[in-house]
Parts: C-alpha cells; sequence; structure tokens
C-alpha cells in the first residue's frame, strides 16, 4: 500500500502546484442556471440543493483537476442539507476521484476508541454490513481534531496504515481566536499549538515514506507565519495544510514558512477565492464561473510560485 | 424561547431521573429478528441497516421514554452508513422527540466562522433553501469540540438563543489518554481542563435561566472525579454531560462529583450498557432487548438515587 504522504507528493509534483481547492458549496452563490434547473428536476428542496451542488463541484473539477493535486469538501455544507447533502458529499468524491483528484474530507471529526473507528471506518475505510465490506465516503484523507488525544488519534492511523490513506491533524488554525486554547503557555515551557507540534510529530514518526514524509500530516494557518515557522521546525517530516490563503487574509509571503526550504512540505487551500472569483471578475460571469475558478487557479498557482 | 437548561431541568425533574441513553447502534450487537426482516425489504445494504437501526432504536426508545429526560444518539455510528445513515439518524431524533424525549446529537462539531454556522444550522436551527425554511436533523442539543477558540462556539450560540437549543462543550473527557492535552499544566496556572471550564462558564453566563443554568454545558467524564470536582466549582451554572458510566468503568460514586450539592446540574450518560443490556442477561434474550433496556435503566436509576 503506498503511503499517502508519497502519493500527495506525486501528484504535487505531477501537476506542478501545491494548491488544494476547497468545494464549499452555498446555494445562494450556485449559479442560477444551475439551482433554476435542480429545482425543476426535484420536488424535495433539499434533494434539490444537493442536485445542484453537484451539477456546481463537477463544472469546477472539470476546470481545474489537471492544474492542483486535490480538493477539500467542507462536510458542514453538505451536512446542512441532510441526508441528500450527503448523499452528494459522496458523488463529489467519487466524481473528483475520478478525475485523478486527491480528495481530503474537510469534517473535523473526533471521538474516542470504537466511535473514533467508526468515523475512520466512514472516511477512510470499509463498513462491514450484512457481510459485505463497503465504503461509506472512501475520501483519501480527513482532518481531524486533537483535543481527546491519541486515543481519538490512533483508529485513523490504523485505516490510514491498511487503506493508504492520511490525515490532518489540527495544530494551529487560522482563525481570529484560535489563540483561545492554542497559544496558551505550559509550564514545561513552550505553547499548546507547539506541544500539539511534538505529538503530530512522533504520531506519524513510524510511518515516514519515500519522499521523506508522513501520512499524519498538520493543518497549520496562513494567517499566523510566525507560528507555522517554529512548527516547521518541530515537524520537518509532517505535511502541513495551509487555509487562510485568500479570503481570509493569508497571502503567498505569509504561506512560506509553511515549506520546507526544498518547496515541499505544504499544499495551500483556497476556498472561495477560487469557486466563487466570478463573483468579482469583469471578464467573467455566472455562466462561465468555471472559467472563472480556472483564471484564479492560474493566478495563485503564479502567485505562489514567486515565493521560491 | 425557553432556556434550553429549563427544558433539560424540568424534563429531569418530571421522569424522577437524570438519565441520558446513548443510541450507538452495532449491526452485530442489533437483534437479528431485526436485521433479518429489514435485509428482505432492502436490497442496498447501507439502506437496509438503516431500516434496522431505526426499526431497534424505535424499541430502545418506546421501552425507556417514561424513565428518563433523554437520549443521545451517536451521529459516527450512523455515518458509517452513508447518506442512508444519515436518514436514520433523523428519523431516530424525529421519533424521539414525538415521545418527549430531548435529543442530544453526539456529534463533536467544531469549525469556524460560516463552516461553524453550517454546523450549528444542520444540528440546531434550520436551513434557508430555495426561499424555504427546513430543518436538516433539528437536535435539541449537540456535543462540540473547543479546540479552535470562541469562533468556533459562537455561532451555536446564537443557534442556541434563537431556536431554544444548547451545546455540551467538551471539557474533561472520558478516556484513557484524555490528559495528553487536557491535562497539561499551564504557566498562569491550573491545567488546560479548568481554563476550559471557565471560559465555558463565561460563554453561557449571559444566558442563565429560571432554574439557574445556562444553556452552554460542559462535557465531563465520569472516570476523573477528582477532575470533576474542581469543574464542578469553576462552573457552578452548568449542566455537566457525563459519559463513562458503566461499560467505560464509571459508578454511581464516580458521577457524584458532577453534581451540586442539591442533586442538580448533570445527566448521566449510559450507552451499550442499556441499549445491549440482553446480552449479558440471563432473564432476557434478543427478542425481549427493550425490556432488557428497561429493566438496565430501571438499575441504573436506583443505582443514582443511591449517592443522595
Amino acid at each position: 500500500m503506498q503511503n499517502f504522504a508519497d502519493r500527495l507528493n506525486k501528484a504535487i509534483k505531477e501537476k506542478g502546484s501545491a494548491i488544494c481547492v476547497g468545494l464549499d458549496p452555498r446555494m445562494n452563490q450556485i449559479p442560477k442556471h444551475i439551482t433554476e434547473i435542480a429545482a425543476k428536476e426535484h420536488k424535495d428542496p433539499f434533494v434539490a440543493a444537493a442536485a445542484a451542488i453537484i451539477e456546481f463541484n463537477k463544472g469546477i473539477i472539470d476546470a481545474i483537476h489537471d492544474l492542483v493535486p486535490c480538493v477539500k469538501p467542507q462536510v458542514a455544507f453538505y451536512e446542512v442539507f441532510g441526508a441528500p447533502g450527503m448523499q452528494a458529499y459522496k458523488e463529489t468524491i467519487d466524481y473528483a476521484q475520478a478525475k485523478d483528484l486527491i480528495v481530503i474530507a474537510d469534517a473535523k471529526r473526533n471521538d474516542i476508541g470504537s466511535t473514533a473507528k467508526a468515523y475512520a471506518d466512514a472516511y477512510l475505510g470499509m463498513t462491514d454490513v450484512y457481510g459485505e465490506s463497503r465504503a461509506a465516503f472512501d475520501a483519501d484523507a480527513i482532518t481531524v481534531t486533537p483535543y481527546l488525544g491519541y486515543d481519538g488519534i490512533k483508529p485513523f492511523i490504523e485505516n490510514c496504515k491498511e487503506f493508504g490513506k492520511g490525515i490532518f491533524v489540527l495544530v494551529k488554525t487560522s482563525n481570529p481566536s484560535s489563540g483561545d486554547l492554542q497559544d496558551l503557555e505550559l509550564k514545561e515551557g513552550g505553547s499548546i499549538f507547539e506541544v500539539m507540534g511534538n505529538l503530530v510529530d512522533s504520531w506519524g514518526a513510524n510511518d515516514i515514506g519515500e519522499t521523506n514524509y508522513n501520512f499524519v500530516g498538520a493543518v497549520v494557518g496562513a494567517t499566523y507565519p510566525r507560528q507555522a515557522e517554529k512548527l516547521r521546525k518541530i515537524m520537518p517530516n509532517t505535511i502541513f495544510l495551509v487555509p487562510g490563503y485568500g479570503a481570509q487574509g493569508g497571502g503567498a509571503e505569509d504561506v512560506k514558512p509553511c515549506f520546507n526550504e526544498d518547496g515541499a512540505g505544504a499544499i495551500v487551500n483556497s476556498s472561495r477565492g477560487i469557486t466563487y472569483a466570478y463573483e468579482k471578475s469583469e471578464k467573467y460571469d455566472e455562466k462561465t464561473y468555471d472559467k472563472a475558478a480556472r483564471a484564479a487557479v492560474e493566478a495563485m498557482k503564479k502567485n505562489l510560485e514567486s515565493i521560491f
């Protein structure tokens, strides 16, 4: 089974970019020609919304799949449409993978023991049911929250080994109040995000692949470059998933500390800035939202290339 | 809009117990007469599993609804069956509420800004779609993880105010490795779970209801009674949701520190020990799993009464 880190690094090399496109569908930003057709075809508003989301995502995926190694659908924006929304989540994952994209389920799941195992099976493994083994969502990686300690991480790591998957553990998040807990200074020295960095480094230490990275990644926000610099040193073999670029205020210089000196070790996410680029464009409109997304990825690619 | 804390406290009084029954369906523990009928009626194994889960949960709910104020379905065990599983989750919530039970969605969701808002809408509010306002899951409360700080809590609190709902924030969890992060000592004094306790206390301070509690609850495990004692003092107006009783090793004496001196302020959860009580019973078998569950609740009730 190929190590997830090797798979991701190979894809970054092949596509020539370390960009992840966030797929966070919002009904009021999906072009009307898509939402209206879905409403004509489906009476139930959640089923119609799910159909519109799939159609919209397919347009984005078709437009960007040759430029980026991975996409990151944020599950909250699907869950808000109930079971039909979760069906759209599954179909989005399937479609992206068929287009040779790696899919990171941004779910920030966390629990303990057999419950964490159920989440791991749902997103990174198989469900045994009626003598069959069947995948519920089958993403390539998932984001996880570490508040419960190693008990909550272990079942995910076991599935990573068995199925060649990856996880990204929240370490230093991009939001304004991320310091409420993460920046607290400890008696033993260092702050919580640094302790978490050390833990994440140790959780992945036994599973370093050929490309010198392991499948236990970290989420490190673009909005805190000084903290990222510290974390890069603490976790030399960890791939950083970097949110906060673009709409949240992070620029190319801000994400630079998330990379190792050879330009490897990070993947930078942008969601709204790409998928809804048409809203801020003079050249494109909602009919050409997919072309606007492609242009936004190309601009982001150039911008990131400027830092090395 | 009635404060969720008042609603829960009233239900505890009416039912005469502070017990929450966890609904964590596992296919290999659901009686065969239920799973076999579901398989005959549905070809798709996930749809059949969802049907079996609903049938099993209805049996439990019918058997215990007059004895306890609330149930806590753990969403991981539904998500593992994909979209059909999430449909079973919604139907379980609806059925429990129709039987006058308060439903705590054990989802440990967490994210920031508009993403946290989407989770809050999914579980504690309404989804605006095609000009309609419709509930995705509509539980009465949800468990949330605090690693992201106040940004990740605020959207849930806003929905609590608007819709009369509640949240339970993870503070000190019941698992063996909960100390990895939660027990670390801070430079400013105290440990992380104590800082979290203070934060949770402050997040709920403006919304104290008639019964002297607020709708921002805390998860405090039965397996750490000494820590619970400290937390009870830090959060006098906070309702504790207490996992870890029974199967995880916590007994009646262990949960005592989670209550205030007047016997209020906590709700003790048991999952496996109730729903699968038939497995360890000489009197009941899988055909009478519901009666076994009722007997287990009655025994737990007596056990908890012994501590006051």
